[in-house]
């Protein structure tokens, strides 16, 4: 249990849903995956405000009104990454450049949000054939691998497998294995201006992998870790600063 | 304000102290180096426990007991790293894999029991001439940067310049300058088995770095960010795996 | 000197040569920025062929076939980088992600290439006040610093200085301070694809930087270290792989 | 082929050849791990100096004078990591810091000069059943992975699976997975001091990995990237630097 208050904004495109696609989705995710997600949330922050969006509302769901009062902003998509605007994206950026945390979810891999943030193809192998992933902890400092098993089994699951396009992550959390024998670096943060981004890759539509609890505890470290409430929302600028800018208003403190 | 509840144990060597060397030394830090430091903490941390030892102390206060309840311990030293004995460096040490946060502060650079955990030298150049030192959050993103102002100006201090000997850091957080143009990485963190670690190099027996409030933040901040109050303490070993071994014990989770 | 045989093409955006703005330009670099760092660069790699390009060119001289021979690029702008086109921007970022290397200068850092494969906003605090640089290394196992004296003394320099908007990089090289008391990451590599990025900050438009020998040394440094000539330049790209595909075509090797 | 001129020297225990232990090893390394490693080092390197030395050799081979000509020393071990003298451990750690390249093998992993550079334990998860490795390429741009084929596929190993006990690496190359599901860290870099340090897992007493080409070739990368020959030898020690040091000896270079 976390008791941040923070405002938790779970993204999803909802395409799947829409077209209950696969035929197994209303079932496994009545709600959802957005549903789904913002539900363990809100278990995990019961002080928390922790709400939906899809790609179908208006700005997606991403006004700047919202996004203001957004702490974390978790993103799942996977069929509709280019029906994203690009006004919408830049917002996004420019929030989490600000300090806005943001969580990355599987597919996401490929959302314009992403590769904008890591400036890499973020691209990767993959295959669909209901493959055991197991999830190990390589760095068990870390506050999101806080009280996760390791391995985590996931006894079906999409393969991710390397080579994975991302930059050198700020902290490389998990790895994961697949039966066929590929890994993959399925936990992952970066810092991009005074944001913290956390990626997670199980998690997909044809299997039931965020009803997982040690899944679920691996979200909530992610967002309780990213979350910056304190901190004033605010853009790294350029700024031409006079010779000892720093002494007028300060004194020793 | 940070609400945890941890076992904070600030050590120091207590060298200085007892010769009062130098002598404005008794008017500076009435309770010694430990005892202004663990004042702030005090303040930071209501619901914790802070506590100091010292070299003096039977087995420099630092018995296996005494780790056991210690979430954090700060180390202060200067003249008398030799004189710490190796076994409670290695039980430190063993703690410190096993998940205990440490601070390291200052001189202590060159302590035993870090040099044990970087595996470097660990050594710097330096000069007393009582110059200005500017600290720079390079990374405000961390949570150890959370509420200190860029760049804290402390108006007298002991040079600290590079190279300084250190493995990469974890996190490069705060980098400083001195007014005869030298820089130093002055805020960095490091992982070593399960614990955590950071260094921060302002703080001085000649000077009251200490009392300045935006130092104390920082030491707060990093007390905070190293402790890990609800981790099991294990060390990592060597262990033989039968195959499958994680499955006997474990379903899907 | 190096031995290696590379395709060395030395970008400038130019319009400070053809505006002599300032007015000591013609004389400071008669050849242009890129005709002097082109100079230097042959005269460390006597095997090489080192080209020059320019904003006016057709395509800014980097068209497909150019880039393709290009083992590194180097890039110097600073007034225009609003007119570089989108499509060529993308262009050299394929060709950075399939391998090309690519060493960023100076101003440079708000380069549209720079940010895109950064992903940041690069920002920085600047003042041009011809103060003194000092460029300490803090990696000085690192290729990029071999044969470089630690610190770099420039005489005269803009002043950059952080918050620099930049992500952790891959290593951190060289930290600069300033008369002034600013510190600036002023030599940072990061990797993006398979590519390699080298930003060095000293060079500017107003001071004879680029003829200092030790800035020069650091330059060639980091276009040996970017270099990939026997890389094959090919793009990640999402791949979907049968179960065993690495079996087919492989035996033990 | 590297046209380096180096002088490299492959350590190894040499307990298993002397023991013939496996009874396989005989037939298999007839020159032993060690003449095996240096018989394939000497085809890459045709200008460089390979020898060999091992533990029963007065100073285990490893004297002042044989480490100051030595730009790479490789390090085999398993069975008598305890059996090699503290004093030529702090000789070699000495080397290292000061800016020799070391490779370490394998079981090398508890090695005393490993742990003593590295502060953790290295401890990790074995197990020796026969399984078959696959080494994933995920940072490309290494020069550590020139020419690596991903994956590397290895027809029986030993397992060695996380959690591997080591600090944050400078670079993650290579990642294993075993049939068994585990995954490790299997190709890592440190600086340590001046000095490179690169480790890489694959290969055992009892199976003809260092026969293979693909793991000859990680290994020739990995001794031309730890090599510094034009490097000065010299130990980063304190130093306490008056004002303006920089300026007496150096004039704008």
């Amino acid at each position: 249990m976390f008791d941040k208050k923070l405002g938790i904004l779970v993204w999803n495109e909802g395409v799947h849903e829409a077209q209950n696609q696969p035929t197994t989705m209303a079932e496994m995710y009545p709600d959802g995956i957005h549903g789904a997600l913002a539900n363990s949330l809100k278990s995990f922050f019961p002080a928390s405000e922790v709400t939906t969006a899809t790609l179908a509302e208006e700005e997606h769901g991403l006004s700047e009104e919202r996004l203001a009062t957004t702490d974390v902003l978790l993103w799942w998509g996977h069929k509709a990454h280019e029906d994203v605007s690009d006004e919408v994206v830049r917002r996004v950026h420019r929030h989490v450049l600000s300090g806005m945390g943001l969580v990355v979810l599987h597919s996401g891999h490929r959302a314009k949000i992403f590769t904008k943030l890591l400036g890499t193809s973020c691209s990767l192998n993959w295959r669909n054939d209901g493959e055991r992933e197991l999830v190990w902890t390589v760095k068990p400092s870390h506050p999101v691998a806080a009280g996760v098993e390791s391995p985590i089994i996931i006894p079906q699951q999409e393969m991710y497998g390397e080579l994975f396009d991302i930059p050198e992550p700020d902290d490389l959390i998990f790895i994961s294995s697949f039966e066929g024998g590929e890994v993959f670096r399925s936990g992952v943060t970066f810092s991009r201006g005074k944001g913290r981004i956390f990626y997670f890759s199980p998690g997909d539509q044809e299997y039931p992998v965020y009803h997982q609890p040690q899944v679920q505890r691996v979200l909530a470290n992610g967002v309780d870790w990213v979350a910056q409430p304190e901190a004033p929302r605010s853009l790294p600028e350029v700024k031409k600063s006079p010779r000892d800018w720093f002494t007028t208003d300060q004194s020793a403190k």
